[in-house]
């Protein structure tokens, strides 16, 4: 079959490797119907995973077909449709057990695993270890270009900012970065009543799609945003502040925009430490929250989306087939600039 | 001061009393500048509440203006527009400490007290008792005819239906009753993010205006409920069931609608006990919950009609003034039949 | 093997049958070293659970150790020490994945199979299906005459008393039963932080137990029962009141034991409807919840018991072998009378 | 009457001041029986804490006995016996609503005024703001002093460290600092089930405390203390990890202890920014708490102490009279080398 494979920084090509296949009874074989890109897929080829070595498949978002099943699996037959999540659930370690598969300990101490430990979904098929636990069955009135957002980013949002953040009926929100993980948090603050959404980028298409994603403000980032905030609510901040870019001064933007008793819900994957003013903070009562995805949410965003209540597609502006790999990356890549948010990969 | 006075079962007229006072250092008054007539209301005229006695101002919810301060009010200030909700809350007992002032032990032992246990608000003034505590400012741009609702119905439908039913992103919710309350849990269910809702009742206005108010489905109450239900999600029954009547045949098909696990929160009042099938739900996880409203939950919902995301003024369907009080409680009391959900009181 | 079997209403013997064999990947099979006696099989052997029919296996609890393995099964391995809980979990369907396998979907709808629709554990051996999600081993320093009660009764207690009823920091709570379960929700009241306990039962043996088990109170159940933990209290009733019996007139006296805002946890197994006074509950702002242990506490139980907090092996009173099970059972059926809790059952 | 003054830093006097008197309708004066000193009392003499002016009474704990009673005053009268606690609690600023006292708007954005914004406790008497929101009657069952360590430090040990921290039944319990302050949380941690608390400071007579508080081990602080913590669990780390001391060290070495999943509950104050391993930290998924005491516990520590449960007094390690004052003050500056934890002051 055809396949993502990466070697070393900066290489990546689509090529032929042997056909995803049975390794153990609770696997499954999905043929890939769509894909998407990660940021993460980029941190990889810049070589910032040294886990990712070469040879490995890249990707871990999928909707695809189910063309085998392992002996032990009960729960899928052979042309279900389904959703195959960034992380892989063993559903028996204590990890697991607890509903946090982020850390599940069958496979490195980790619940990513695909395009990271074992192979993965830009590709015509892949193997899918622990397949009852880890799938979930695409509903008859949710498309494949709906349905390949709940593969991460739009779990990620959503747990990692709204649950994380505790978001509660009547609070004010502030989203520091709009763009794929950001703006899946915004779409999704209204699971949890929020009353305003105060969106905060330096890029105007982002701003524009967060009203359109749900927001009530938009602020355009810079020196004054804290102060442009505490001037949109009652000069006391609010009550959720979500980070989703990832660098030190976007978290201490984010953490400067809490009331007191407030959450910081930091997204953003970091290559550096942060200076914290703790001697500041201490008293504020607040609480910093971090965290990789579960993806346990999937069947809740599955229910919203079928039911008409999330428009998961939106996030979806640019489409390739799996021989303009190399575009879709090319796009993705320079997001902002190309007005892109996701890209939808499909075999033709 | 022109009030509603009540002289006994089925006797009340609008006539002179002496003005309302400040009794205490704590109380203020308030000029009723729109008031509306509870379902409790006409319990109270048919003679059911027996500690209303000859001589009480009827009414517990209003929005009005300051006209007097006592001396240890620090909050509020003459000429401040206010929610007077139907729970008074003293701050200090037990259960006010607790977030419960729906059992505030000064008076009574229950936080409902206008209209009850002290003169009501269906008059020109009001006194109000632990001002500090248990007024609410109302924000400019919340007007009076949405601020009303957020007195009792409001709060009632979200407290006692969708809070303690625990509703939570992709629940599906079934409402038994579509009058004023169980709208009111209908309009609010989307601040905890319901995926369905089914509002059930035998009243085709009724019926519409469920799906106004945010149901996705409607089931017309008879013997077949329980089986539409079920086909309406996969079989297993909806994840919260609210009772918005009070009969026992009503709660008895609110619980024959949860799945193992759900909740059923009974709102309605209850004039005789009700035989619960326990043989049969003792092994189905399920939990009842019932209760008197707190209105602790109307700053939240203060916020969510100022921002828009709650259309409060949807509850109010005929307008009268204080002088057509007769003609207001004639339609209240046939709400059904005369398309009404709540009224609007106003002086002139 | 040997094993009990049940023959009919009133009918069991222990007798030669086939040997547990693996009939899926995802079995184990354990030799059982130690089980016991539930009050459930008592109410088998009176012909009261239909499903349960002739030639079945009894019994849901055992400690043993695994004798073999099936392909797909990766946590478990022969040799360990494990325990056999009263519910299976299959870890896929939507109620095992919501962490309420006590209505696991993929055998009769029920997670409580052992004994019931398959072959149980008083027997030298049995088949454990789901192995990897079920079964749980048994730390080193835990014997298995205190693990033996975390299959069922603990978490029963403990679960659908103490956990249902939401037992918090100071809280006051009221068990209505001394029997085992009642005596196990007394033992884990203090997980939660339970500032006062009050026992209340017929049976002297039963309420000294109590205070051996945490109570800090007894009394005598009775007509002035209400009166008297009023008398105990504050004269408002306590926070939570667990009732451990199942007839009518036990859940009604639990129920007028709650203060407003508190909680009825009932654990008991009932066979006829209860009359429930909701014309004076639906005010009372009160919570009844009810369950079947999903058996979800066993990692925190045994923690518990590992680090000494939780004396589980209090609950065993007599020990018999596997020879003189009908000896077993005609003890366990007159506990009370014969100062017994649970009997431990071993091979020889 | 006599109080201890604040002249600057390094300058105090136990000298005449005016007696303390009635300001306010909610205000009483309370004659004081029983005060401490706290950490904070140590930092203002140091000069820390610019708010604290040349004449301000020092002192924010007491237990005494209300001598005069405001007019708005409704649950207080003269002769009661009451906890002043450290935190004021206006009761209707939106913080106080939320039970977040520590943040009270009313006076200086800050619940924390005894001896920092208005006259404090280390006085004959004190003038108490709020009386009926902010003073707590002491049971006839709990002696002064038990009770006085319920007005600052045995809250913030538990609200900031344990509460804030999220322990659950089974948890393991790691305890960094075991001063006043970490000896209240490690002696609270039973409140919600800790199966296992590790108490790590550098001070034998505060480890060999611990142990007598409910510490199940302690580890010498030193670079080795992460490996011992790992070596103690199953390697993973605990699953709450408190700081109770203050400096970047101690904070990064909590840091350090906790699994993914885990919540480090930061109690100490901070006097410079902490640099913070984010680029490992984020993709642990834990949380990260801090904050101010709302001393909202005092009514379940009262119950628990009332109880039994919680042996308060044994805080209590030195004990002086008001014209000792300043032995008192130097004992508890050198409280480790003294073998001191918190001294209690009475009048005579």
């Amino acid at each position: 079959m055809k396949a993502l494979v990466y070697h070393g920084p900066g290489q990546k090509s689509w090529e032929d490797v042997p056909p995803a296949a049975i390794q153990e009874p609770t696997d499954v074989v999905v043929r890939v119907d769509t894909t998407t890109i990660c940021g993460t897929d980029l941190h990889i080829l810049h070589g910032d995973v040294a886990a990712v070595t070469d040879g490995r498949i890249l990707g871990h978002e999928a909707v695809g077909t189910v063309t085998e099943v392992g002996d032990a699996v009960k729960g899928f037959a052979v042309g279900d449709r389904v959703l195959v999540p960034a992380i892989t659930k063993c559903g028996r370690c204590e990890y697991c057990q607890q509903g946090m598969p982020s850390h599940c300990q069958t496979v490195g101490g980790i619940g990513w695993i695909f395009g990271h430990l074992i192979d993965g979904t830009q590709a015509e098929s892949v193997r899918v270890p622990y397949a009852d636990t880890s799938l979930y069955p695409v509903p008859a009135n949710v498309t494949n270009e709906q349905a390949i957002f709940l593969a991460d980013s739009l779990p990620t949002g959503y747990e990692v900012g709204v649950l994380a953040g505790q978001v509660r009926p009547g609070d004010t929100v502030a989203v520091v970065g709009a763009g794929a993980v950001g703006l899946s948090a915004i779409l999704t603050t209204g699971l949890w009543g929020a009353a305003r959404v105060i969106a905060i980028d330096t890029n105007k298409f982002r701003l524009d799609k967060a009203l359109e994603f749900g927001a009530t403000d938009v602020v355009e980032a810079g020196p004054g945003v804290a102060d442009e905030v505490r001037a949109l609510t009652d000069g006391q901040g609010v009550d959720v502040a979500i980070e989703a870019v990832g660098y030190p001064e976007t978290l201490l933007t984010t953490a400067a925009l809490v009331r007191p008793g407030g959450t910081i819900a930091n997204i953003g994957v970091h290559g550096v430490p942060v200076e914290l003013p703790m001697h500041e903070m201490w008293i504020q009562n607040v609480t910093l929250t971090m965290g990789l995805v579960d993806t346990a949410s999937i069947p809740t965003l599955l229910k919203m989306v079928a039911s008409g209540r999330i428009p998961a597609e939106k996030m979806g502006t640019h489409t390739f087939t799996f021989d303009q790999m190399d575009e879709a990356y090319d796009v993705f890549k320079n997001a902002a600039e190309n007005s892109a948010l996701k890209v939808v990969i499909t075999p033709a």
